[in-house]
C-alpha cells in the first residue's frame, strides 16, 4: 500500500509500505476513507522533535476490512471513527474517562494512518461505528472527530466551559477553533479568541467566538482583562504548547478558573510560585477522544455541528509533501488527504 | 504591645510594637488568645526568602476589642477566628470560594499576628465568631482552623478526596497531617502518608492514615503503586513546596487523578511535557480558608475533630525564638504561642 513516511525533519515522502495485517486477535484492519496532517506532525517536520524513517499520521476514518477473532463491536463493512490512542475502554482508567491513558494504550502514531490502510489495535474499545455509511460531505467532520474536534472538546470540558462563563482560547489552529465550537455547544456565551489571521478569525466567529484579540502574551492578557472587567476568564483553552502560550493561558484565568491545555508541551517549564498564586485549575494532556466520540459522531451525523470546516485544503495522499508544506507555511489551517 | 519581629534570617525577637488601631472603617482590632508559628515562617527563617525587620505571624484567634464604623458581623467581646488572608467575602472571586484571592485581599503576614493584638482588615468578611466563648482546650483547634486545618482541608478538597478514593499525602508537617484528617472526614478509606518521623506517623494514623511509606521521591512513588495496584492514587495532597515533593505528588497520581498542592512553591519548575502526559488535575495555592471556616468551627465546637493535636509544643509569646528553633530543628511539629 501507499503511505507517508518522514525520513528526516522536513523530508516527507509517499512510499510503498507493507499492507497491515491482524497481529493480535483484538486488532482490526481498516481501509482509510480519509486522513490528515496534524499540527503535532509539524513538531518533527520542523526538527523540534527527533524523527527518522517514521510512518506518519494518527487521524483516521474508514471502513473495516478485517477483524481479529476477539473483536465483537465492529465488523467488516462498518464505517468507523477512532481516536489517536487505541484503548480497551474497559480498564479503570478508561472507565474514569481517560482512555488516552488506558493501561493498554497504544499510540496510532506508531502505526501511521496517513496511508491507504491501517491496523487498529484494541478495536472493540477504540473504534466507534457510525449509524451507516456517511454521505461524502460528512467525512471531513467525522475525520475531525478523530482528533482535533475531540481534542478541542476535551480542552473545553477540562476548562469547564459552560453557561455564564467567559472562555478564552489561546491558539487559532484547528484545535483552538474547535475548542471555540465546543465551548459554544457547552453553553458559553462569551468566547474570546487570540488570533492574528483573518481566515482563522472568520472561522472562529462562525464557530461562536464573540471577541477577537490580536495581541499576544502579557499584552493579550491585559486586553482580555479589559474586556471582562479585570478578573480574567473563567475558562481558558490552551492549544499551542509553548512556554509563551502556556503562561498566557494561566495568566488569562481568574483565581479559581480552569485551564484546559492540549497543545503538546515543548520546552515548557511552569514556575511553581506563579501557578501557586494564580490559584487556577490546570488539566491537560492527550485528549481522551474516545470518551466523547459517540456524542460527537451523533452531533455530526444529525448535522448539528460542522467541524470539517477546519479542513481548508484537500489533497490526494500522494501529495502529502505539499500538505505538510502548506500547513508549515500557514497557507492552510489543516489539510485533508483523500485516500 | 509585645510582638515577634524577624530582623534577618534566623534572628527572631520579641519586641515592643505599636498597638494596632482602627485604620479603616471595615477594620477590627482583636486581642489574641493564641497564635503560632507556621511552616512557611521557616522559609525566611532559613534564608530561602528575603526578610528584614518583619513583624511575623498570620494565624490568630482571639476576642474582638474594637470595630470600625462599617463593621456589622462581629462586635467587641466576640471570640473570632480568621484566615491568613483578609477578604471581603462578597466579591465575585470570594463568592466562587477563592477568598484568599479576593479582589481586596490583604495578607495577614503584612500585619504580623504573633503579637498581643492585631488589626484585622475587612473584618465582616474575614472573621467568623464562634458560638460563644470557647473552653480553653478548644483554643488550639480553633487556632489550627485559621491556617493549617483550613489549608489541609483545601488540599483534600482540591485533590477531591472522598469515598472510594485512595489519597496520598506528601508532607508530614501540620498541614499534611491535617490533610489526612480532612481526607478521612471527606470519606476516603485508604490514606497513604509519606513520613519518616515516628511522632508524625503516629498522629497521621490517629487522624486516619491507613498506610505509611518511608521512601521518598521516585522510590516512594514506586512503593505507593505497589500498594494500590499500579495505577497511582486518585487524590494527592502536596504539602511541602519543593521540586522533589511536587514531582513526587504529580507522579503519585493516576491519569485523571487530582493533585491539591498547598506547600508554598519555592524554586519549583513543573516540566510541561511530564504534566501533559501525566494527565492529572492540578489545583493549589494559598488556601481559601474562609470558605471552610464556618464548617470547621462547627466540627471543632462539637468536638468531632481535634486538629489542635498538631501543636506538640506550647510556649509563651516571649519565647518565640525558641519556638522557631524547635520547628526549624524538627523538635516540634507546630508550636502554639500563648499570649
Amino acid at each position: 500500500m501507499r503511505g507517508v513516511v518522514m525520513r528526516t525533519p522536513g523530508d516527507v515522502r509517499v512510499e510503498e509500505r507493507d499492507d497491515p495485517t491482524i497481529l493480535h486477535p483484538a486488532d482490526a484492519v481498516i481501509r482509510l476513507a480519509a486522513t490528515c496532517v496534524c499540527g503535532s506532525d509539524l513538531w518533527p517536520y520542523r526538527g523540534v522533535q527527533d524523527v527518522r524513517d517514521q510512518p506518519m499520521g494518527h487521524e483516521y476514518v474508514g471502513v473495516v476490512e478485517e477483524v481479529g477473532g476477539e473483536v465483537r463491536n465492529v465488523k467488516p463493512g462498518d464505517f468507523v471513527v477512532g481516536s489517536f490512542f487505541a484503548s480497551d475502554n474497559t480498564c479503570e482508567i478508561c472507565r474514569d474517562g481517560y482512555q488516552s491513558r488506558c493501561v493498554r494504550a497504544e499510540s496510532m502514531n506508531d502505526i501511521g494512518t496517513q496511508a491507504q490502510r491501517a491496523r487498529v489495535p484494541l478495536a472493540d474499545g477504540t473504534l466507534v461505528a457510525t449509524p451507516g455509511m456517511p454521505e461524502p460531505d460528512l467525512i471531513p467532520s467525522l475525520l475531525a472527530a478523530s482528533d482535533v474536534l475531540g481534542t478541542g472538546w476535551f480542552a473545553a470540558v477540562a476548562a469547564q466551559a459552560g453557561p455564564g462563563r467567559t472562555v478564552a482560547v489561546v491558539g487559532d489552529g484547528a484545535v483552538g477553533l474547535l475548542g471555540v465550537l465546543a465551548a459554544r455547544r457547552l453553553g458559553a456565551e462569551r468566547i474570546v479568541v487570540f488570533s492574528r489571521h483573518e481566515d482563522r478569525q472568520k472561522l472562529a466567529v462562525e464557530y461562536g467566538a464573540t471577541d477577537i484579540i490580536t495581541e499576544r502574551g502579557d499584552e493579550g492578557v491585559a486586553r482580555l482583562k479589559e474586556l471582562d472587567g479585570g478578573l480574567g476568564a473563567h475558562s481558558v483553552i490552551e492549544a499551542v504548547g509553548t512556554q509563551e502560550s502556556m503562561m498566557q493561558a494561566i495568566r488569562c484565568a481568574r483565581p479559581g478558573g480552569h485551564v484546559g491545555f492540549v497543545g503538546v508541551a515543548h520546552d515548557v517549564r511552569i514556575p511553581g510560585d506563579e501557578l501557586f498564586f494564580a490559584e487556577v485549575h490546570l488539566l491537560g494532556g492527550p485528549a481522551p477522544v474516545r470518551r466523547f466520540l459517540p456524542e460527537l459522531i451523533g452531533l455530526i451525523w444529525d448535522r448539528t455541528i460542522d467541524p470539517g470546516k477546519v479542513f481548508d485544503l484537500e489533497l490526494p495522499l500522494e501529495e502529502a509533501p505539499e500538505a505538510y508544506r502548506a500547513m508549515d507555511e500557514r497557507r492552510a489551517i489543516k489539510v485533508l488527504l483523500t485516500v
